[in-house]
């Protein structure tokens, strides 16, 4: 039997970080990965939407096998099928035993295909992180015309948004009034749907899909509202759900949101077992309640959390903030922490601000955007508990900077206070930089 | 006698913060700024080098006054010649007297001109923050071909970088043995001094101009090193001095750093009297002690300390760190912070790493650029004393994720497991975002 003190199951995004961070944290302990794909094989997982338009192939979005093997990181291209716990042994699909001291269950999550007529017809796809089933997908998107998105989520977005670069016609279907609801204000959702539309994608949004029409190949989708939708291919974006079947044979403890339990230091029910990433259960940073989130970002961070932790606690998980952006045509939109709806669900009063400014200055620079900030804070604190932003390239990182903030609990008076830099062709000017500026303006409020 | 409650005096970026920050505050307040600068005159100050290429003209980079009269501020182009603290009174070059009940003095720096032979010679220029003499400057810049400019600090790169951009040709002179010594360590500077080289600029370090030769226009400059370099036109980059004129006949005490002396507050030895940019004196946020850092944005965040205190102690200022960042063609480079020259130099025990990774993920993303970031931790505390950082067009917001990280005195291990957010078209990859590796690496020294 082989033995491994380190046994991490997974080889996306978090598999590797966790590997990585046990390597820094203990370093002579061998360590090693167990995944299905095959070498040169793993997909960036936030590049997947990206290969169908501005990438072009799978082979140009792949994570190096030099991560693992760099960094004297075994990996075996197998698949665990059973945990055993007691004997702390895992078994593969073809046959192989592994001991382990510490495992660590980095499974992510799996498509959701929804149960509707249809869903197994021929063109159905989703985002299957696989490089085999995104290249019989290229092959197939050109061969069609019309492609119907299921779920106005940001990965349903990110797809619509490369699918038109292909110049295809592209309707998103969202069941919620707005895409994007679950994580932006309404107002940040109008401004992406109107994105979308100005790009040429139609965006149908109170609208369910009832059934998937077609005899072999999809030919239409059919909606709540009565409406028939013209499809030649569908493209399920409704999310994920993790992955917990290993777990659940071993006996691991599930939670709430069905993901792998962990305690705040990423251990299971076993304190042997660690699960990280979209296969684990999170909690909110603000109110410690499960959360729903599933970023790599967030798999990379608890990667570097369980990975210090496998042979003795130093770090802890404060429960996701949650940070993200995502692009529309050559816009931004992205968020930190929580919108207004969302504070004000928890139970939280709050008080906003929005304002605006050009990304760049003077605005005559060349290139410069409107970016538009729009801050939360809690009232009885003052503390900054979300943000949303629009504008141009720098979205992701200003997204960023408001984590850094929430992160640390600043308070509107010292966000108002915040030390940032400017410079004409990479932020806005420091007179209404608009983090600061907006921080001021929820302190009148504050203040009456 | 004209009377008014908050009398601020300079219409630069300080001036206007501080006068929306105090009617955001005191708001029945009666604020009135008085200024030098005739309507739709005052200059964008970072925006100056940009004026002479990119962006064309001085009348594309204005601070609109309607961000004074928009927000209630009256205005009077005018210049305050005398303080009488007792009378509370200014007195103006036009007559005037203004009576106050507290005063703002943002009165800027003045550019250093050096006491060489034939600094007075025409074509000599400067970076001085007026209308009709960048005009003037524009004018000449088309006759010329043959620029030196003195001074290689970041607004001598950006000068440098502009005139470039106009097609001529330019040399840098700087006394030190690299460019932008004094804010970054050594191989950044080479990675920016390779940048000017590569957009053929050139520059000669250790080297200083001696004297500027000519007739009745500048011919040449004349180097410590011997050389004769040809020159129709000589701009001096050496920096600014704080403007303390007023200041000293009031009375007022002066700093160590030549500055008008200020509290933690922004009051000078006059409790009625408030100093805030380039003419106030600084304190480093790491050592307390005086600082020479001069920043539009600093101006800005102590602007909005100043206003909010005038009638009463609300934010205290604790030191600046200085966060800023630049641009080389279409190279950024950045810094928040110490770098590790500077730690070391103030005395801390320090321990720095240095990564890599392209700015957008996979690096096949069109336009990615390799991103550098160092950092530099104290051994004792493990805070992060600052961040360099090198890339394209995010590095501006990285140097503000930076600084927050720096303003919050995170740990290295805080650094580690910070929660940043990931998108591939905007931000490095989630498994070597590299603050958060950076961290990582400087964790393995500090543990060792």
């Amino acid at each position: 039997m082989d033995k491994t003190d380190v046994l991490i199951v997974g080889g996306s995004a978090g598999g590797p970080v966790v590997g990585i961070t046990a390597k820094r944290h203990h370093k002579d302990a061998k360590v090693t990965v167990i995944r299905k794909e095959k070498p040169g094989q793993v997909l960036v997982p936030c590049g997947l939407p990206y290969i169908l338009g501005t990438v072009g192939t799978p082979e140009k979005n792949i994570i190096p096998d030099t991560l693992l093997t760099g960094n004297n990181i075994d990996f075996i291209v197998d698949e665990a099928t059973a945990i055993d716990k007691e004997r702390k042994v895992v078994s593969t699909a073809t046959g192989k035993s592994i001991g382990y001291e510490k495992l660590v269950l980095a499974v992510g999550g799996l498509p959701i295909i929804i149960p509707i007529p249809g869903n197994d017809l021929k063109n159905v796809f989703c985002a299957k992180k696989d490089v085999d089933y995104i290249n019989a997908l290229l092959k197939t998107l050109d061969k069609v015309k019309d492609v119907v998105i299921i779920g106005g989520g940001f990965i349903g977005l990110e797809f619509a948004d490369e699918l038109k670069k292909r110049g295809l016609n592209v309707t998103i279907v969202e069941m919620l009034p707005h895409c994007l609801q679950l994580v932006f204000d309404e107002d940040f959702c109008s401004v992406a749907e109107n994105k979308l539309r100005e790009r040429g994608i139609d965006v149908k949004t109170k609208a369910q899909a009832e059934a998937i029409l077609g005899k072999k190949n999809v030919e239409a989708v059919k909606l709540s509202t009565g409406e028939e939708l013209r499809a030649d291919l569908v493209f399920m974006c409704i999310g994920v759900r993790p992955n917990t079947e290993l777990a659940q044979k071993a006996g691991l403890k599930i939670g709430d949101t069905k993901a792998i339990w962990v305690d705040d230091y990423g251990r299971t029910t076993d304190q042997d077992i660690f699960a990280i990433g979209d296969c684990a259960e999170k909690k909110s940073f603000f109110t410690k309640k499960p959360s729903n989130l599933r970023l790599a970002s967030i798999a990379c961070t608890e990667g570097r959390i369980a990975g210090a932790n496998l042979f003795g606690l130093k770090r802890r998980n404060e429960g996701v903030i949650g940070s993200f952006a995502t692009i529309i045509g050559d816009s931004g939109v992205g968020m930190a922490g929580l919108t207004e709806t969302a504070a004000k669900a928890a139970g939280f009063e709050v008080v906003a601000s929005d304002v605006k400014t050009p990304d760049k200055h003077p605005g005559s620079i060349p290139g410069a955007t409107e970016f538009r900030v729009k801050l939360v804070f809690e009232r009885a604190t003052q503390q900054i508990l979300g943000g949303q932003v629009c504008g141009g390239g720098t979205v992701g990182e200003v997204v960023n900077v408001l984590s850094a903030l929430i992160q640390n609990r600043m308070t509107a008076d010292a966000v108002a206070t915040f030390q940032y830099g400017t410079h004409p062709f990479f932020t806005p000017s420091p007179i209404p930089y608009p983090i600061v500026n907006g921080a001021e303006v929820a302190l009148t409020k504050l203040r009456s």
